[in-house]
């Protein structure tokens, strides 16, 4: 495919569906349900409909950090959604998420059920929900609710324009490429100098903001992200990574960062979640496997 | 310029300042001030930085309307942020907001000044200090919070996406064009559906969410944004239309979309707002024109 500044747009924009690139299947012009299915329900209080992306994980570890403080209420099922196969587009799904993505939450808690949809949102009613990982004091929520926020607007720059253009576009469009790095490393500076004043995002203390930005964010830094660690120079953003290294080493983001996670390590995949003894199986297959 | 199949990124990204389109003087790969410079400081409880971006007339909008409900505390005076001219690294707004990006508050109204940036949080935050605009039953709180942090993940795709490749991008790229395009269409199409079935975006109350998501995509509808009308065929989102106009015709969004505007209409035009009575000044200047 070659680009030249001859293209001139129609009128009025056609679907055409050769383009895309590897998401073609998955991105359409229109919204609502493509086929009749219900969606599955289990046996606990909250119902995720969901897969390991860095938006996926953000609920998994909110949920596994809310069981590990207690909160009994927190207890889930999470069901596999591939979004591969078009599995958002069911009757089922569109009726939790109307914007056809992962994750959605159903809280069946109550006399009705309640949906919830956007990553961001489902963290924020969790907290409040539980009553945790979110300041009550005004400044510090303030600052916690800023970065979440900043979370959910920013990260479409890293993964729907960086990593698309780098890493899955069809061709390598050098001015898209160029303009996405440049947003992106803007961002990680963004989150860079704030880490320098602050152990976490809000201040003193973990909250949702880090369990939102960490996935997205951390992942860049560490390098797992699009092959795109040494394109990004990822290594000058130290704050970023002594952060990162903080949270993922704790029990619950190593136990969410496994639930609905369909690729790489078989023995850090826990396609589903039903039940807290589902970890420990994985856990005893890792140790058969090293020993 | 032209893009071939045969571009190979670099392996380390560096940054080509000529690159850039129109905008290419306002964006960077780092963060933090310029310049040092403080932000002014008005007489009202809350201090808004900001320009009548779709961003900033989200926060406008809000404070007239809490004003109009009677909210004496909402009172504040809106600064103009020039961000073609940098206004926005100066060190007095970055201490407001690391990112760089209007609209950004300071709430002086208590002992200790607070921050609040990001669009959605702004209106999140004055949401739950003044109790308006935000429901308090679960389910439909739920809804509100859903659809605003959808507005927030979604318009990147519509704003940095769309509208720069279509409108201010130095060339035309077809696969960028249409990538943003489709998805453009889509999630008009998420709004139109939703809005079939519901009179405003959380249900029967008009909340922040719809004063997130009007600016942007009500402002699509109505042709107002890129000259895209026609190409996205903005004409088949009927709901969202209907909506857009009731919301329009409100006299607290009129004058919100006022605030902090420097394009269009003169008699349209408030540059900064410090008093009620600004307004005013701006209807008898309209009324001579006419007359």
């Amino acid at each position: 495919m070659t680009e030249t500044s001859e293209y001139t747009p129609p009128k009025v924009w056609v679907w055409n569906k050769a383009n895309g690139g590897q998401f073609a299947s998955i991105n359409r012009p229109i919204a609502g349900p493509t086929h009749d299915k219900d969606l599955p329900v289990g046996k606990h209080p909250l119902q995720l409909y969901s897969l390991a992306t860095p938006n996926g994980q953000k609920v998994t570890i909110m949920l596994e950090e809310l069981l590990a403080l207690g909160h009994k209420g927190a207890e889930y099922d999470a069901w596999l959604i591939k979004i591969g196969d078009g599995d958002q587009f069911s009757s089922g799904f569109v009726e939790v998420n109307p914007n056809s993505k992962i994750p959605a939450l159903m809280d069946r808690s109550g006399p009705k059920p309640v949906r919830v949809f956007e990553s961001g949102s489902i963290l924020f009613y969790l907290a409040e929900k539980f009553g945790a990982f979110l300041p009550t004091d005004p400044a510090t929520r303030a600052e916690c609710m800023s970065w979440l926020f900043w979370q959910m607007g920013s990260a479409p720059y890293l993964g729907g324009g960086f990593g698309h253009f780098y890493a899955y576009a069809p061709t390598k469009i050098e001015y898209a490429i160029d303009r996405f790095a440049m947003e992106t490393k803007r961002q990680l500076d963004v989150l860079d100098r704030r880490l320098a004043e602050s152990r976490y995002l809000s201040g003193n203390d973990y909250t949702i903001a880090d369990m939102a930005v960490m996935p997205w964010y951390g992942g860049l830094a560490k390098g797992w992200q699009y092959g795109a660690g040494e394109f990004l120079a990822v290594h000058e953003y130290k704050n970023v990574l002594r952060w990162a290294d903080e949270i993922l080493a704790r029990p619950a983001v190593k136990r969410g960062r496994m639930v609905n996670r369909i690729s790489g390590d078989p023995s850090e995949q826990l396609h589903e979640r039903h039940d807290a003894n589902d970890f420990e199986t994985k856990t005893q297959d890792k140790l058969a496997v090293q020993s």
